[in-house]
């Protein structure tokens, strides 16, 4: 791990009190896969008729444990999800395969369930073997000592170069019925000590058919988890899992099949805004950060569109490191506009950092006063907002500046 | 301009001496368009019959000088040049396109051409306004001035946050006649004081046809300038132009019209083979520095594809930050090959680091030795080969490493 980390100014000055979900337990341990005193090893167990959706990582060098969960989400049952950080188990070839294939026995002897209802996730170093057997045999003591209310044990043992624990919880109205939705997620950059990239994991009680928590997580994943970039580069093991339990329909909650019913509007809601503050959490505890910013991006041919050209703002080193110099030089997010390979009508380019208009139909902003926008860039948090001029397409993107802090951390060699 | 920059250590020892081409000449000036006590101004002269082919940005958000070079490169006759550095009069509205058509207008009155005869290239600050008002009045004297020999000034007077002069020369023999090449450009980041990116200008005295010349640069600069990533950030106003004079007809030269001449082959390897050096100047200069790093991609779909896959590791921080520690994290480089969005087999990948197999098909190579390559990342050159394992397509990109001087440069304030 190198050198003691510095904690984010963003971090949050108490964790949430993240309410149990009936048929939801965790325990943690310290398996010694790479990291010493710490945990690293997560287990969750749920109760029978738990049903997974998720969205994972599209590199073309994702991941073993990543190949695994998308195989098992043709089916969806769940009732384990193992977790460790330290090694991603990426490009490990066979060996990689086998190493899961043993996780998902072992979990599945100890909470006794078959092995494909065992989700596995791993984080941290890529190309290094990773063998099960170090930690198999610990995950027989996880189960027994699974506790309903350990959200932020287990938040933590998945932790790579992040900061902070990141955990959120929402309630909502499904069917009349009371029911709650807590997740907790790690990033920080996509690395260090190597490569230590976006893991969520959500838990419901509500009782919704697969498909339909697929729509939800997809829809939800798309304008949060997705809208986030630290430095642009793309991990080989990104997975985002929601696992709801069903345990509600035992209060009269009635179970919906349908993605269009219209009884999941609040469910919807308070899913997707758990998942905005999840997303917020990382581009919060972005590697070396000093400022978070949002970009706001309208007027473009389409959402996708929108969040393209938000995400080659929100990636470029330039735009970042401007920020992190407090230099109002907008300029550079013209660029960045101009190599999205988005549609974009430079002679309607607007932008405004904050409130100030600084650029307009494409040029300089009558009225422009450095100064004042000199003085708006002092702030902690930094909002641009970035007219296209296109279409009505609309996206919201979060981001965080680029500093010798992030210079620091990644140049430190892993051992 | 801030600070006082260190040079390049690649920067070379002696600058190429450049034979004279009949046709050319070259003059500078201070015109204090931003910078003060040194040279902003560059004019290049060409004599009657001059041709111009080129290859420009494909930014949504191009200059206003950008759109003049597309637009005049479709008749492809020139006579005049007119280089600044400072502001690069993009973003700049109707302005920004006055200012320009004032630029050319002054340059053709001095010159003695027609307007549309002229090329405008700006390098510098984004989005202020630019009053050709202010230099137009030098541009009689540049023309008086001006020197067939004049090349290392010109260079100097377009750099921006270069650290030196970036200037090639090559000769070839085209049916039976000796003719010359000769190169500058500038470019060393996309950026500092503000956005500061790659123009390039090459001049001959061979006699060929416009659409021969802009076959041969395109292709030249597919594998050459368009190989080249400092920070992924790409400008409003890359620049490309090759002006060729035809000198050589008058000593006998048959002017080349046909782009399947076989004469042209020992000309075309001596252009790419400077547009090459070039290139590689450019990254050599990348801004803070400390390591040069050529990529070699083999085994893509395409040639094209090799390329795209080759940027992308060339501009992943986490490579390039690793690089710069001294770390030989090949799993980045995995990474940045799964997120280039191009066909990959994860399972017959192989990396190597100079000669040293890091990962063969899919796993860390067997046998790896750590300690080899950390021996072998403390070189001031790295060479990472990638093969892909999915087809014969293969390219090279040169790249620098990610650096505190590379935040230091692009966190200062522009004033």
């Amino acid at each position: 791990m190198g050198k003691a980390k510095t904690v984010s100014p963003f971090a949050p000055k108490t964790l949430p009190r993240m309410a149990p979900i009936s048929g939801v337990r965790f325990a943690t341990a310290e398996a010694g896969i790479r990291y010493k005193g710490r945990t690293d090893l997560m287990l969750a167990v749920m109760d029978p008729g738990t049903v997974a959706a998720g969205v994972l990582t599209q590199s073309k060098t994702r991941s073993a444990p990543v190949e695994w969960c998308v195989a098992q989400l043709e089916h969806g049952r769940a009732r384990a999800l193992v977790v460790n950080s330290g090694n991603a188990n990426a490009f490990t070839g066979v060996k990689g395969r086998e190493t899961v294939k043993l996780t998902a026995k072992f979990a599945a002897e100890a909470a006794g369930c078959k092995p494909d209802e065992v989700f596995v996730a791993s984080t941290g170093v890529i190309g290094e073997p990773m063998d099960a057997g170090t930690f198999g045999h610990i995950l027989g003591h996880l189960v027994k000592r699974a506790r309903p209310d350990a959200y932020e044990a287990a938040a933590r043992a998945i932790m790579t170069t992040d900061t902070f624990p990141k955990l959120a919880t929402r309630t909502a109205t499904l069917g009349g019925v009371a029911v709650t939705i807590n997740g907790f997620c790690k990033g920080a950059g996509m690395i260090a000590p190597d490569m230590a990239t976006m893991l969520g994991f959500l838990f419901t009680d509500a009782a919704i058919a697969r498909p339909v928590l697929q729509k939800l997580v997809a829809s939800g994943a798309g304008k949060t988890f997705n809208c986030v970039t630290v430095d642009g580069d793309t991990s080989t093991s990104d997975t985002l899992i929601l696992f709801a339990t069903g345990a509600a329909a035992s209060r009269g909650q009635k179970r919906v099949t349908r993605a269009s019913d219209p009884a999941l509007k609040d469910f919807t809601t308070a899913l997707h805004d758990l998942m905005t503050e999840l997303a917020i959490w990382v581009a919060k505890d972005g590697e070396g950060l000093t400022k978070f910013v949002t970009i706001e991006v309208e007027g473009a041919e389409s959402s996708a569109a929108a969040r393209r050209i938000g995400l080659s703002i929100g990636s470029s080193p330039l735009v970042k490191t401007a920020i992190a110099g407090e230099d109002p030089n907008w300029g550079r997010v013209v660029a960045a506009v101009g190599k999205s390979g988005q549609a974009a009508d430079r002679d309607k380019l607007s932008i405004w950092y904050g409130d100030l208009l600084v650029a307009h139909e494409g040029e300089r902003a009558p009225g422009y006063e450095e100064a004042l926008v000199a003085r708006y860039m002092t702030n902690r948090e930094i909002k641009i907002r970035v007219g296209v001029g296109v279409g009505k397409g609309r996206a919201t993107v979060w981001t965080c500046d680029l500093t010798h802090g992030y210079i620091s951390i990644n140049t430190d060699y892993r051992s």
